[in-house]
């Protein structure tokens, strides 16, 4: 495929991707096919001779589509929400076009650059700490990390690394070997599993926290279960906080957290995967308060903030913290100086070597958006989520399950975790909208998020009906 | 911005890439900035209010290129290629289109469904051992992770869990940190820095093995550390072989290599990051034999085999290896029937929960250039690279460095290696071609590898008058 070729079927693909969006409500937000389905449409080698791109783009129709689960209809309410925007989708196009890998400054500056100045206008819009920000000479900074996952892994490295020095620097006999071994972090019993995946990775002891009736951690359970620790000779090292848990969106209460971590010298991670883009607006800053106290954190902007995947946004205080993490080397502390402000080589920062120019996609939508189309984008979703909550609370068969703060409303059928089940069985087989459960306190629990950016008032309206008449012929099952 | 603007302001991206792509030869391959200057060219905050995509191309141009090194120019001899081709940029729109996240099979299972048969096409491309296959009902398969990196180390970590389970049945009471501090792990001393960086990550040691003349690792060399090792209380569990190493292009023995580690329990990783694209070649494969030794083998497609970054193709002998890397509970082990051919859960074989539908970009170009495309492609390249060593080699001043296997030739002006900094220095700063430097037994030496997919021979024979006027003028101002 030459220039022009890919100028003409360029063209078409923009129309076919318009398209899809534009009809994207007139499918099954769930598809109708068997694990293997796809292994009996396509052939089991690749061809030899080439083939052109009429012939793909049937198959997309035929393989590709009847196995998608649609991920920004307005019906789709399952997971959290993933980005997507117009202003993404070009800026993913050009990122692709240049095709550089920016892996050091030198292998393409601007690609290291806009992402550090990008890192800080989002820094501003959630007004966090100046510590946190690059600026031309800041110890900090942010960098894009493709997943939450990543940025609480990197963190957790971070933590570890500068533990094992503090002790070390505490009693020079003690050998890392010992130290790793009596090395503890926390999280919440309502945290992503991919906190725990850290800690395994990491090897390191992770510890659940249990929760209080919101589901939140609070101070006193983990101060005591930190002296116990202690008392039993571990070392308590890391803390990952979570701002808007996966299962029912809960806070940790990170302003009387963030204090007893610093006292006792625990790294702070905050993860607010999902919650983090809502703090844009004034309204949701404060459950941000405490960040102050954190060393690092972490949201995904490529949830709710209108950018394509990948994008997860994190900061550190220090970014000197985060690079000694790979690099242990006293050799290495030469180049420290060299990491501050604008001149920053991120392969430091992150697992991955290579790493594409995602950047771009926070320049096009922040600038296409404004500031004020995104926080308009997000209190629209919040009062959608408002809207079903009413919903439900006015239908006494049902009950709400947690304190709805943003997009996420957690409810269920009054009655067992078996008449839930059912009910969801039934939604997932009619392929009309799309939900995902969870526990909450031994109860089957179903999510409702709001996730497209398509979705408004009648699709809530809709769904409603939908759940409820589903409801109504399940009750009607049930033996009295 | 609404779909009828996307489908014209897409259209115009498409415009724009063509131009760039069409174009790239005109501009410096390097840029002509200094750190910071982005810095000055925008707003520190983002904007309150809406711009229009026009103001944005114009920054496009203003901001963006100017700090861009032209990876895709046939100027571009730097690092490794990474890998651009219209239907890879034809399939990044549609992944981008799409949007949905396949972290499970049910998240989208043609997300899911493709992505394994598209690791088998390319398994079967490379003639891999059949037991490296999903087939239908295979053990082993293939994932993209997305960078070679992550392979390295999601491989260390399976090697990993695997060497504690098999210490500890052997002896249950040797504890898990006990057996951590004696692990030891083995890569080239020529190999890549992610491999350290993995050990790092996964908290084990990591010896550096001495090379031969090539610069390969030999059996007698690693089997005489592992008996040290093993002499010296410590387990050794984990090598990673490179083919195709970052200096020199290089090739660990691996023939001979495979049955050492079979035979001492050492999980063997290949690291074909940058050669893996040329075994489709029948007269390439044999660079690939004895990787029925291997516990896993990973390469980048996004490097050399047209695929636009991220997309490294890695697979397994054991798919329960890898997953039982991140979930260690015994709960875990009633769902490892699930995990067989065609029905599987990527985000148990990677870091990142999330993941794009990379697939796409396989299926588009395998099937667009066809196999014989994608071998044309690498033979040219190939012989692009012979043909800089002819020219190399007619000249006496100059030495060849290492033997020219691929695209990559080592070379220097015989002398000090002070004489070849300087060259490079005057190569970097004239800005019409790219090259990076490496190490080779003391030798400060140049690395010229054939990247962009429109390198023909003229950008070579401009590239060497362009060098050999350079060597001339430095010749010239050396003091006789």
């Amino acid at each position: 495929m030459d220039a022009a070729e890919f100028r003409c079927r360029g063209k078409e693909m923009v129309d076919y991707i318009a398209d899809y969006l534009e009809k994207i409500e007139e499918q099954s937000v769930y598809p109708d096919v068997e694990p293997g389905y796809l292994h009996h449409l396509i052939p089991t080698e690749a061809p030899l001779e080439p083939e052109g791109f009429g012939e793909i783009m049937q198959d997309v129709e035929k393989v590709i589509m009847p196995g998608i689960t649609h991920w920004h209809s307005p019906r789709f309410f399952a997971y959290f929400p993933t980005g997507s925007s117009y202003p993404a989708l070009l800026a993913d196009m050009l990122c692709s076009g240049i095709g550089c890998i920016g892996f050091s400054w030198a292998a393409s500056p601007a690609c290291t650059e806009l992402e550090t100045v990008m890192l800080d206008w989002l820094g501003k819009m959630l007004q966090l700490p100046e510590c946190f920000l690059a600026g031309t000479h800041g110890r900090g900074g942010g960098v894009i990390q493709s997943t939450a996952s990543e940025a609480t892994l990197v963190s957790l490295l971070a933590a570890r690394c500068k533990a094992v020095r503090w002790v070390q620097a505490e009693d020079a006999t003690r050998s890392e070997a010992d130290i790793l071994s009596k090395l503890v972090a926390y999280t919440s019993e309502q945290a992503h599993s991919s906190v725990e995946r850290a800690a395994l990775i990491g090897a390191v002891l992770m510890r659940k926290v249990p929760t209080d009736d919101n589901y939140a951690v609070r101070e006193e359970t983990l101060k005591k279960m930190v002296e116990e620790d202690k008392a039993a000779g571990l070392i308590p090292f890391y803390f990952c906080a979570t701002l808007g848990t996966t299962p029912s969106c809960a806070f940790d209460c990170i302003p009387e957290l963030g204090p007893l971590c610093n006292r006792e010298n625990i790294w702070m991670h905050i993860d607010a995967a999902y919650a983090g883009s809502a703090f844009i607006c004034p309204e949701f800053r404060p459950l941000l308060n405490g960040v102050e106290y954190a060393d690092s954190f972490n949201f995904n902007p490529h949830k709710w903030l209108l950018i394509n995947f990948d994008c997860s946004a994190m900061w550190v205080k220090e970014r000197a913290d985060i690079i000694g993490a790979f690099k242990m080397e006293p050799l290495y502390l030469k180049h420290e100086n060299q990491e501050s402000g604008l001149v920053t080589d991120y392969r430091h920062w992150q697992i991955p070597l290579g790493r594409r120019f995602r950047s771009l996609k926070m320049w096009f939508v922040f600038r296409m958006y404004g500031i004020k189309g995104m926080q308009a984008h997000i209190r629209k979703q919040v009062g959608l989520a408002k809207e079903f909550e009413s919903l439900v609370r006015a239908d006494k068969r049902f009950e709400i399950c947690a304190e709805v703060v943003l997009g996420l409303v957690c409810f269920r059928l009054k009655g067992s975790n078996e008449l839930n089940q059912n009910l969801l069985k039934k939604i997932t087989k009619s392929r009309e909208i799309h939900l995902v459960p969870c526990q909450l306190s031994g109860l089957f629990v179903l999510r409702f998020a709001i996730c497209a950016r398509k979705t408004e008032s009648r699709h809530i309206q809709q769904a409603w009906r939908h759940i409820t008449q589903l409801a109504f012929e399940l009750l009607q099952e049930q033996p009295h």
